[in-house]
């Protein structure tokens, strides 16, 4: 079976560097952009990303169904990165908010992870470890964040935490 | 002697489960809630927690003094799970916010663990890798959760830092 | 080669206390404070870090130029403990906050890591484990500060995660 690399940490843990060098250990690379750049900031930090990978990427943009992304993957692909997965639940949210739409969307995802056309890696980030927001809004946001990234984690074959730039492994495929 | 074991790690990171997956190792189980529903979200929460557990662990609930419930547990109590800490630090703020009050509750927490009556496994968060909140409370109260963190944690014999629902072990019993 | 030793973890996960214990292992000590005491809650908590030291460490006092007194210690220091570069951050931001400026004093700290005179210990902190700061100014201090992180740590012969008092290894000399 092909591998799925779940990747997590903070911002600025230096995850999608770490994700990236992963990706670029095999020939055919897709990259997998969640984000929907919806302001000068945005903007400016996909711009970034996009430079830290240069052009041996294909690039793919798609803020909601991953899942059918993925799984269409053309066979000239060995490994598909996906950028990212918080990123991915802020947009679920803002499609279609409620509980059912959001399970149903993970559930897919989960589904075409059991069994891949090619290595998934999947960057995620940690948004539960400070104080507890005051905004109903943020706790829930967390809420999904923190239920995706132990779902996908779970059916992982490896697991890394990283911090300040350097990894922590949390799963590995012969545990 | 009895096991005292420290769960951590940031919201949804998978820490009650975690823990309660240890419980059932045990067979005479009560569980110890120190969270007091006080708004409809609590309840939802704490309900949901319930569910989580069914009913094959005794319930106490005790949102101050923990340390009598736990040194009292029957002798039919192989295994006590409190969860949680945090919630618990908020409680002895909310009661009496002195320095004095909160570290003497701290203190005779600290003295059931040097000897407990049975397993005690303690969940707590991670609430301080955030940015430092502007609010002077929720300064404080990060201060406060992570020292309860510290103190609690150097006396457990076993301890864990969950993270997208995979435990990093901390600590062990024979290091 | 000496050695360049970084710490970092959340607020109140004993990190500095982490730190200072390392550093009691060395004869000459020295102790690079990079906090101002700009208001009473820093002064008490810059009193309550000295008061944890004792006087068995010369103290030096510098938010800005820490590459400079780190590459002039004398001779009868072993170890000098860096405390903190989170501080540091904030306060490189508050004197000049252009990138350009940042990025210089950051090389110019990593150039003295290169052949340090001494044992080097560093702490800093993780703030990127959060929800995404609303505050645009919080959200480039979260960046910068993880940047510097993620630098420091790549030219550190060993590297810490501290988490309620106990560390977790991210980086070993033999690695």
């Amino acid at each position: 079976m092909n591998d799925v690399i779940y990747v997590t940490g903070g911002a600025r843990s230096g995850k999608s560097s770490f994700a990236l060098k992963k990706a670029l250990g095999y020939p055919g690379r897709a990259f997998l952009a969640t984000a929907e750049p919806f302001d000068d900031e945005m903007v400016d930090r996909i711009g970034k990303h996009r430079l830290e990978r240069g052009d041996s990427f294909v690039t793919y943009e798609e803020p909601v169904n991953i899942d059918t992304v993925i799984a269409s993957m053309p066979s000239s692909v060995d490994v598909v990165l996906v950028d990212c997965l918080t990123v991915w639940a802020g947009n679920l949210m803002h499609r279609d908010d409620s509980d059912r739409a959001i399970f149903r969307a993970v559930d897919r995802l989960l589904e075409v992870l059991q069994a891949p056309p090619c290595t998934v890696i999947l960057v995620s980030n940690e948004v539960g470890m400070g104080i507890v927001p005051e905004n109903a809004m943020a706790r829930r946001f967390r809420d999904i964040a923190g239920m995706i990234n132990q779902k996908v984690a779970a059916v992982a074959t490896e697991a890394y935490l990283l911090c300040s730039g350097l990894p922590v492994c949390l799963k590995k495929r012969d545990q």
